[in-house]
């Protein structure tokens, strides 16, 4: 059986832009990570990832493909994308076509929460399952699906928004005007909003660093009932959309990452614990509800595996 | 080409049992509806099954097998029944196993909103879809998923339960202790017992009959302003599940029938306001809100059709 071959995965964040070359679930070599906002527009960046593409090429042989993940909606098939979340200056760019015709390497690009899903299913904490969501916990909340043993992406390439599912049908206004859209509940703000709030009706004033999901762990540990009452209201909303997930698609695992993700039992507890009173038999029986394996690293391992896929190579675990 | 053959279709419901030789997507041959209460458990119903499929055999040549569509939880794949809801007496009955031994039949089993679901994508108004969510409003709620140009059954076959996603992370409790249910809210007597309370509201004594949602419908389209918002709440809590599949699938449609979508425009209108004005572009630009084609026949339909495929037949619309 062959080896898998190299690949290079590139994760284009809010914040920087991390380049490294994988191999099955590691990254090998990852060049210095340069911030998103060094760049305006596409093509520096392009330039930038044309000459770490050549860097990484010339000192690592036989690297098969390039994929890259980012933080907003993509056509995976024409590889266009269409708008970055906090990226200004990319409105229907043909990346795809412009990075793979300037490196001679397959390129696929793809939605970085979906990355994280790939990276999970094909060589983290999903392994060898036919149907598993994904969710990743942070300033935002993203998601993926895989069912009937494929990505599913839908008629744009667009699914796996679970950040933007209902909780509350009369709930807060999300980003698109959709009301109790998750995220405006559990994202990384709206955590520390509502510690804040539920400390001082405590009679505790807090600072909202205070209230970070990081230092609302620590004050958990602690055995701080606020912080311990918060987890489990996290726990209670987010095992809500979980919920949807698992009544539409009655997976076999949920995966969950992302820096919330980080408090662990903490989260997992009230999470699972809220999710199994609220299913019936044939959802909950198997059910899974995994911490990821995968880091920051995920958007690089998950799109550098793409790469190899699109490039007709099998992915072995 | 060969021309499509015939298959039987049977629906067994709460009510009543249909059987009918469907062609394509018509029940060209219906036996006399039997009450479902008539049968003591399963084996006095599978008499009566072979009974009639043997009947129909015997007046329709090339009949290539026989679907099975049922209220309640399948394992599609060994075709054992592990419950039925409002009929007893079924508990892990190996249903396709005793029926295709008697019959010498391909036999196929599956879940009644499956039934629908599928008569809709290969024959109904989701024909020539990948991506699809079905969804049957009645007394209960249920649905089917299409993905990817397959029915998306999941772990363990029971994927599709739109009824039973929450739309109020602390709302009414299901019957499954799962709080917020679809079902709570829009099923036939909730929507009666919600419009009761609003026409009492507004000054008028109504009995549960007069609020049916057929009666709601006649009242609506003679202008009643209360049965006009009741469809409009109606539409805003059907329209925050239907949101959530959106979000999670990106399908290219949603079908809705059942007996509640028979108020046609008076729901659809009000459902597709509140639907388009909660999701992001991707989600909406192509999105169709269909009507479904079919109606009582759709479980004989689709169960027929699925047994077509099960025989290695391909389905042709």
């Amino acid at each position: 059986m062959p080896d898998t071959p190299l690949a290079i995965g590139v994760d284009i964040g809010g914040t920087s832009i991390k380049i490294g070359v994988v191999y099955r679930s590691n990254v090998i070599e990852q060049t210095k990570p340069a911030p998103t906002q060094d760049f305006d527009g596409p093509e520096p960046l392009i330039d930038h990832l044309v000459d770490s593409v050549e860097e990484l090429c010339s000192r690592h042989r036989g690297i098969a493909g390039v994929g890259v993940g980012v933080p907003g909606f993509v056509d995976f098939e024409s590889g266009v994308v269409h708008n970055l979340t906090n990226v200004p200056g990319w409105e229907n760019y043909r990346l795809k076509e412009v990075l793979s015709e300037r490196i001679k390497l397959p390129v696929i690009v793809d939605n970085d929460a979906n990355c994280m899903t790939y990276a999970e299913w094909k060589r983290g904490a999903g392994r060898g399952l036919n149907h598993l969501v994904a969710i990743t916990l942070g300033t935002g909340v993203g998601g993926g699906v895989v069912a009937n043993g494929a990505m599913i992406r839908g008629a744009r390439f667009a699914a796996g928004e679970v950040g933007q599912m209902t909780i509350d049908w009369k709930g807060r206004t999300g980003q698109y005007n959709n009301l109790g859209a998750l995220e405006e509940y559990i994202g990384n703000e709206e955590i520390a909003v509502l510690a804040q709030r539920v400390y001082k009706e405590a009679g505790q004033e807090m600072t909202l660093d205070d209230c970070s999901p990081a230092k609302l762990s620590i004050a958990a540990h602690k055995g701080d009932k606020v912080a311990l009452e918060l987890w489990d209201l996290v726990g209670a909303k987010l095992g809500s959309a979980v919920m949807n997930c698992c009544w539409l698609l009655n997976p076999q695992a949920v995966v969950i990452g992302g820096g919330v993700a980080k408090a662990g039992d903490l989260l997992f507890g009230p999470l699972t614990a809220h999710l199994y009173s609220q299913l019936s038999g044939p959802f909950k029986e198997h059910l899974m509800v995994l911490p990821a394996r995968f880091g920051n690293e995920a958007g690089m391992i998950g799109a550098a595996a793409q790469s190899l896929e699109a490039a007709g190579i099998a992915i072995l675990p």
